[in-house]
């Protein structure tokens, strides 16, 4: 990208360089959610057709846009912007669980859903959340994890299956 | 693979014709779960350790497989050899749903477990089955669906996110 706006497309290039320039002024993290925003509150956080009293807690704004393409939750967002990895040197001083303890003690919120991913670092950060917010008299739940939708049984592995055959629910009407 | 047999291992071909013809005469469906075997019923429905509370229905002898490669499943099978499918002309008849219900109602089976593919006709036998079970007072069970182990929102289709949403479970500790 770099050579062919160098050789082919300066002003392209300058236009680039400007609104790399004016997005590093305009966005900042919205105060409610810490999604990307260009106000203090970001339009999802003042929308009045969401639910306040769900809060999704997930791991970056790119998964807040598959939440909101599934178009089957009306609650709000609080966005980590990272996840806990010791490893990495990054604990709960970096993706602020401090903030989202304030957020979700706020009295509007009822339930917490944990959406982080179901990779290592992801349930970990799960675990520790839950651990969070349970004392505060807050119900926690998290994402089901199972066999995906369309999915077969020759085709998944067996850890997903061992998982979907633990966390089997009853049949409802 | 006919013809190498054919061109390079003509005796392999013998065999092979032997072996399928033996096969032809020897396995049967076990009576119990329906599953091939070469005895009236098979090893596994006879095993002592096997939790005879627990009947897992699935679609094919590959599920069975699938399941036992998890070793979180220590109870009993039904295999249908198939699935409904209209379409198809298979219905109830065809899978027999009636030995089925003949073999839960057996008065040691006490949770029948749903394990039927994600599929649309995998979705429609369960139903059919819980339908069919239900009334007899049997607790029906159907295995989790959800966002995979390891998985990653990003990368999880958006029916799939939008169920683990739906069916989301209380955090235990």
């Amino acid at each position: 990208m770099a050579f062919h706006l160098m050789q082919r497309d300066r002003n392209g290039a300058e236009k680039l360089a400007g609104a790399l320039s004016d997005a590093l002024q305009a966005v900042h993290h919205c105060v409610q959610c810490n999604n990307f925003t260009e106000s203090k509150i970001c339009e999802l956080c003042t929308s009045e057709r969401r639910d306040a009293r769900l809060l999704c807690v997930i791991e970056s704004p790119a998964d807040l846009l598959m939440m909101e393409q599934t178009h089957a939750y009306r609650g709000l967002y609080f966005v980590l912007m990272g996840r806990l990895s010791p490893l990495d040197g990054i604990g709960p001083q970096e993706i602020r669980l401090d903030r989202l303890l304030d957020r979700a003690s706020n009295g509007l919120t009822e339930e917490v859903i944990l959406a982080t991913n179901f990779t290592a670092e992801g349930e970990a950060t799960a675990h520790a959340i839950s651990e969070l917010l349970r004392p505060k008299g807050l119900k926690v739940t998290r994402i089901a994890r199972g066999v995906p939708v369309g999915g077969e049984l020759e085709y998944v592995d067996s850890g997903t299956l061992a998982q979907a055959l633990l966390e089997r629910r009853p049949v409802s009407r």
